[in-house]
């Protein structure tokens, strides 16, 4: 199975007044998930993925792949964060049939992208 | 320069109900910029990018670059998206400096995903 990536961003606040040095929404998410996660998934620790609004955010991605990014979790959704990264990594291109998603992801998809392909014969 | 990519998704409605065999809002705003794209960046037409509430969607992307998702657009945003494009591919990594950003783009990012790194050793 190729390496797929679980990113999180850990600065995000989640609209939640932070004080400075304590642990953001994001990073408790990104801890309650490690340790968790399935065989070929690696979880990655981002700087901010530009989905403030809309935080928690996490990404699903790997070569070949569809990227998907999912918002509006809490650390609350671990669990479900982790069940959809098995079920993304069991897809060779990631898409996961609809009805099998986790409902939260049904619901709360940000954006999707499709893999990249290298142009054959730049014009 | 590598290659760079600027995706259209060519299925938006962008919420306005269009008749079954028209074109597309998005599918109009890939042609207002196709022709136009500066050297070194590739139109790419997408069927849907899952950002359909916030659409019409473009994303800028290419190899070790960050990959940038924009929202709220429509056909007459077709210079901004030239302009945008271009600012992003002369940028190694895509990282435009915030300042210089099309101001349409610094307020309708709608997601950011940093360069695919393989890992060295997964564990």
């Amino acid at each position: 199975m190729p390496e797929t990536e679980l990113l999180v961003c850990i600065k995000c606040r989640r609209g939640i007044d932070t004080p400075g040095e304590s642990r953001r929404p994001g990073k408790v998410l990104a801890d309650a998930v490690a340790g968790q996660l399935p065989e070929g998934v690696r979880l990655v620790e981002v700087e901010c993925m530009s989905n403030c609004e809309r935080g928690c955010s996490v990404a699903l991605r790997g070569p070949d792949r569809w990227t998907f990014v999912y918002g509006n979790l809490t650390e609350a959704d671990a669990a479900l964060v982790v069940e959809g990264a098995g079920l993304y990594a069991a897809q060779p291109d990631g898409l996961v049939p609809w009805r099998e998603r986790p409902e939260h992801f049904k619901r709360n998809c940000i954006a999707r992208i499709p893999p990249f392909t290298l142009p054959e014969a730049p014009e």
